[in-house]
């Protein structure tokens, strides 16, 4: 029998995103041991991906610590039982045998996932969602998702496409979304859509954070913001309605905008729900770095080790979307 | 060791709604044995449910059966861990403890289900969402509610309030729902909505089935049901992009108008959906009977017999809700 010397073991977590790939190293005790961060290319992001793990590896080796798994999350439609990405319209990705190729290439336990349920896992491990069963994980950052847990389970649908939250219809024949379809909820709620209905409105070039720090002092900023908010209560009514979750909760950098963002939202979808409570709406604990850590626990739940999660403490500092 | 003779062994199922207590003896071979109906009295409820469960328990001795179980299933908040009726507006019930009450009075096991969540059971087993893991069914009559089913299992909520798709918002600031609301799909889709809305353009007092033998030969009739129609597929598409369904099954009254309803549905469906395909969407193939049905499969499922639906043939007859 070899006796491990589990405070050596570590995983390599990856956030593969349209924008960038987030790597780290996570040990045991939840602690990130190293990070690396590689924009995403346009093509071949399968070598840049090995590449950063490979980097990842060699820094554990030199660290004196042992890599026992790996997991990658994506966006998009990802089946995980077959590691396949079905679609991701950020990567440019269709019908990727994801898990497939990183088997080949890697010689350690390894496992793929989607990057939002992911998040949801980490909020339900670690985040703003313990203790509860039912429970909606929406991050908004450029665009938006959701994950949706309920007692039996992550909701992955089958296509493995369940919480594009972001493109349900909430405006019938409202303004054009980047998808091709109208009157979505991230036209009116995402980073992406406040700041391009500020810019139709007042001009300029603001980020969605800027045109936050205008409120009260900026009439056009303060209409658009209100109009984020109506729709996003709309969009959590109908969660609440069809899911009945205990907790919705709220992340990625969109959701950095706080009391600011909450306030007027539980109160619009307060006046939705007239003959049942709202849920608890509150924001993520684990912000931009939930995808990377629910990454970290489904590598460690590859090699059946998830409990080490339940003595983890979160990294003071987090990672903004 | 008891030999039982399974063929005379039957449930008692009931499902019990804000119009109606259908209560009926299904056997194993899901044949129904004996069916009563009692309207809904205003109080006292469970004093009529339990005579007629009492009736239908004499009628399968007389007929030498054995009542093996019973189930109830009611609309509402149902807590099906503890048979709890958490709220039922149509019954006028709050934290009604109904499976204590009838395991207080019953000496057969009997379980407490909730009616939209036991027609999807049947539909999964018997119906027209067989072989697949994750679907919805919609049954629309008076009003609608949803069964969302995911591949780790059905949906319930933490209040067990999950499926209230009737009250989503499809329409900001739209017309008033009887619930309260504004906006709702059951406004615009439920029997009681398309009859409300035609007598609003047309005057009299036609039922949703009339107004759909009126289609294209109506004016009023076709607005009324071309807007129903458009409002249920934004509907669909929000359970579409949220919960990535295989089937969409519509049950209930209201889809009796059969291809006039799924024929303008499904094109909307598709126009909205502009970056995935559209789930199957289907007609029930047990109607309104999707409900007693189910509750039939719970009562066998509490005395682990489940097993038995493997080999139900389906009534030819229906009931209609």
């Amino acid at each position: 029998m070899t006796v491990v010397n589990t405070l050596a073991d570590v995983v390599v977590a990856v956030d593969l995103g349209g924008t960038a790939i987030k790597g780290s190293l996570v040990s045991e005790t939840g602690e990130t041991v190293a990070t690396s961060t590689r924009s995403t290319p346009a093509t071949d992001i399968i070598d840049t991906l090995m590449e950063l793990i490979a980097e990842l590896i060699a820094a554990a080796t030199a660290h004196g610590r042992t890599v026992i798994a790996a997991a990658v999350v994506t966006p998009g439609m990802v089946d995980e039982s077959s590691g396949v990405v079905v679609y991701a319209s950020n990567l440019n990705w269709k019908n990727v045998p994801l898990l497939a190729e990183l088997q080949s290439r890697l010689s350690i336990p390894v496992t793929v996932g989607h990057d939002v349920r992911a998040a949801g896992l980490a909020e339900s491990r670690l985040g703003a969602a313990q203790d509860v069963d039912d429970f909606t994980l929406i991050p908004i950052g450029t665009g938006m998702a959701a994950a949706i847990v309920s007692a039996s389970g992550a909701v992955r649908g089958a296509l493995g496409a369940a919480g594009e939250i972001g493109h349900i219809p909430i405006v019938q024949g409202g303004e054009l979304c980047t998808c091709g379809q109208r009157g979505c909820l991230e036209v009116y709620v995402s980073g992406a859509g406040v700041a391009r209905r500020y810019a139709a409105r007042a001009g300029g070039n603001l980020s969605s954070r800027e045109i936050v720090a205008r409120l009260g002092s900026d009439a056009d900023a303060d209409s658009v913001w209100d109009e984020a908010a109506r729709a996003l209560a709309q969009g959590l009514a109908t969660v609440t309605l069809l899911l009945d979750p205990a907790v919705i909760v709220l992340g990625g950098g969109f959701s950095q905008a706080g009391a600011a963002l909450l306030h007027p939202v539980t109160r619009y979808l307060d006046e939705l729900l007239v003959w049942r409570d709202a849920p608890d709406v509150v924001l993520s604990r684990l912000g931009g770095d939930a995808g990377r850590v629910g990454a970290a626990l489904l590598a460690f739940a590859c090699v059946d080790r998830l409990e080490v999660a339940d003595t983890w403490v979160l990294d003071a500092e987090r990672v903004p979307l």
